[in-house]
């Protein structure tokens, strides 16, 4: 099969032949319908994710769709190595693998992965988000934030609020039905203002996958008993957080990664996803790249493209 | 009858007669046994804290444990202003006054209202300790944290290990029946070292009194899934904290104040702290002042003084 392999630590993936998986009873093996590029797959050849650790030569990629010869579609997370995702072929342990109804574009259902997961259980499993509560997802022009504000209008949030922080995202969140924007800003004062102004009764729940100077903003601007998830740093790795602020106000920070979520909670969170976006309540725009330029796309990522990108064999 | 009175904002009390709280129905009037001296009245003396506003002039004084004409005791925080718990007498509302049994010394009995409470709730009702889990006390040498290692003993936490930054704080510490102590220090290395070797199996709690740099070597030292809970910061109001590093362990971190919590909620902790107080299982040292000496203790107490002040007729 082609494949995009990678050699050694840190370097691309090179599209070349690379052995097919072996099919066996509990793990058939699919044909590729569309493969995720995330930043996590870097992370990965860079040996920096112990969840997950490769032996050279490996095929690159983590979570791909794909169709066995039942005709069965299937998403799967991290196809036992020296396989991967970003290949013609790959191996399904239908123990982990989740089921992909007809309906659900391969591309949307792959991008509902890693990244849809990451929403949704932030929202559902980690906030215990309830309907009619008030949400503002902090990177909301991203991948990960533009699911977010669909799935907490699916989960029944009362209003959502999506706060970014160049003209385009803002734009982005508005054609997504959110109650309301808020441009973040460089200047402290002003940002408070706008997330103030965007829900003048206050957050139940901050999605946050940005930290850094806006999280602090996110916080002056939280209510009394806001639960804060954090998923993601896209605004730098630390943040200078003022003890008083959050706890005289009772706020909750809570930490989330999908990889040390337990397979139920992903198996549900999938279900969900796949149901939502069946009947057109969750959209996202992709960039399909063929596998054959796997390797152009990889060097994108790592010179900073944000949009979702597909690859397709 | 004699009392602490303040005059302007941010100013001293000065020691001299105040006319006496009338008794009502549901507001008889106690004879102080012990005051509390706390960090939050200079807070409220200064206009800083929004739950309790007071006109001048007014009597100084949060927190008392006073006794009725019909022999009965009462722990009594923030009586209405003008009166406050810095005077001969003070007015007992019922309906949120409570109960101190005979058994409690009514220094102790005062010492365990707002520190108590801090270090009860922050264990016990947001951090739902369960019996054998591991607890760490982050700041264990001062009032707040020998309550919390005594408290979280008496929970039954199966190890509890207080760190501080002194060495007079570490000897109090051992004292207390801590599992293991853990020297804080400048050196980062060095106090994650310290934090991680006095359990080695991970913290499942951890009760944060420092905040600052020390809370930053404590999310290095903690384990998958730990619950820290944010209740003071006298190591500093600001930390930098990198948020890979507490996600990808799924660390909560849960704001606290007293102030905010429900009545039932601290009934309930202060009967359990006069439960363990009478056993002998709390026990704290104090300095006793008497009230006529109050306006010298205030100024030690915003001198930097740390150790606990309660005030006597």
């Amino acid at each position: 099969m082609r494949a995009a392999v990678l050699h050694a630590p840190g370097e691309t993936p090179v599209v070349e032949a690379f052995a097919d998986p072996e099919a066996a009873q509990d793990r058939p093996v699919a044909r590729l319908l569309a493969a995720g590029l995330n930043p996590v797959d870097l992370a990965i050849a860079g040996g920096n994710m112990p969840f997950r650790r490769v032996t050279f030569p490996a095929v690159a990629g983590y979570e791909g769709v794909g169709e066995t010869d039942d005709g069965r579609r299937w998403y799967v997370a991290g196809p036992a190595t020296p396989f991967g995702t970003l290949a013609e072929l790959m191996p399904v342990p239908v123990a982990e693998a989740l089921p992909v109804p007809e309906g659900v574009d391969p591309g949307l259902a792959v991008s509902l992965g890693v990244a849809g997961m990451a929403a949704w259980l932030a929202l559902e499993y980690r906030a215990h988000l309830a309907p009619g509560e008030t949400v503002l997802v902090l990177g909301a022009g991203g991948t990960v934030g533009q699911i977010a504000v669909q799935a907490a209008l699916a989960l029944g949030a009362g209003r959502v609020v999506g706060a970014a922080r160049g003209a385009r995202s803002l734009e982005r969140i508005r054609s997504l039905d959110a109650h309301a924007v808020a441009h973040l800003r460089e200047d402290a004062e002003a940002s408070v203002r706008e997330l103030r102004d965007a829900a003048p009764d206050g957050y139940d729940v901050i999605l946050d996958l940005l930290w850094g100077e806006p999280v602090t903003h996110a916080i002056e601007a939280a209510g009394r008993g806001t639960r804060l998830i954090q998923v993601g740093n896209s605004a730098g790795p630390t943040a200078s957080l003022p003890a008083p602020n959050f706890r005289n106000k009772l706020v909750t920070i809570i930490g989330h990664t999908n990889f040390l979520t337990p397979l139920e909670a992903r198996r549900g969170a999938y279900q969900h996803l796949m149901e939502h976006a069946a009947a057109g309540r969750i959209r996202l725009g992709f960039e399909q790249v063929p596998l054959t330029d796997a390797a152009r796309a990889w060097e994108r990522l790592r010179e900073g493209h944000t949009g979702k990108l597909v690859i397709v064999p």
